[in-house]
């Protein structure tokens, strides 16, 4: 199964560690389409290759429709998680967002009513 | 027309007397049916008339698909604007996303390619 996994990057990537270890799980139930989403300089890199901001968000909507399933960490709010999950949502996408309760926000009243499965997201380094 | 007006409730207040301005303005141009976005005490207010999250999501979307144009201000992260805005593009509504510059993050790759008529936002209080 494809798997688009979603996270915050301009919004904020103080989880990366914890998006790397959630991509390397995602891995053991299919192929994680957007797996740069865990990688620390991933908008060095995007830069390094050319893309633009249209090419980004071209091949992410691309990647979002091909997807069986959307995984989504939440926790940092980001315009760019909430509109991958809008347009999954959109495609009646199953999505499993998860969200670390400790964190410094709120979260959205959207994210919480969609049922979506929430879990507690155990953070590989312990923090 | 029915004007959607989107901007951070959960992921962040900071600009709520930018977001009431904005309000007053769009007023001029048809009927925002998001006027609490606005106000200080929006989330007390909710809660005192008994919203639960649900509710919120459904009177949100049931209103972003009536409207005739959206209106987001996109400066500060929110998963629930990001939300809304993938489901307006997903219901191809016009969009128009107003973003400040000077402000402490990076606008997401997917809001930049939008070509989303995009406007420097002047605050009424020239902070």
């Amino acid at each position: 199964m494809d798997i688009f996994f979603s996270a915050s990057i301009r919004g904020g990537r103080d989880d990366v560690d914890l998006y790397a270890d959630l991509v390397t799980r995602l891995e053991q139930y299919g192929t994680v389409l957007t797996e740069h989403v865990g990688t620390e300089d991933v908008e060095t890199e995007q830069a390094d290759v050319g893309l633009t901001d249209g090419d980004i968000h071209d091949q992410d909507v691309a990647w979002l429709r091909r997807a069986g399933a959307v995984v989504a960490e939440v926790t940092t709010p980001s315009l760019g998680v909430g509109y991958e999950l809008g347009r999954a949502v959109a495609w009646e996408k199953p999505v499993l967002a998860l969200y670390r309760p400790d964190g410094e926000h709120e979260l959205s009243a959207g994210a919480r009513q969609r049922r979506c499965r929430r879990r507690r997201v155990r953070n590989a380094r312990g923090r």
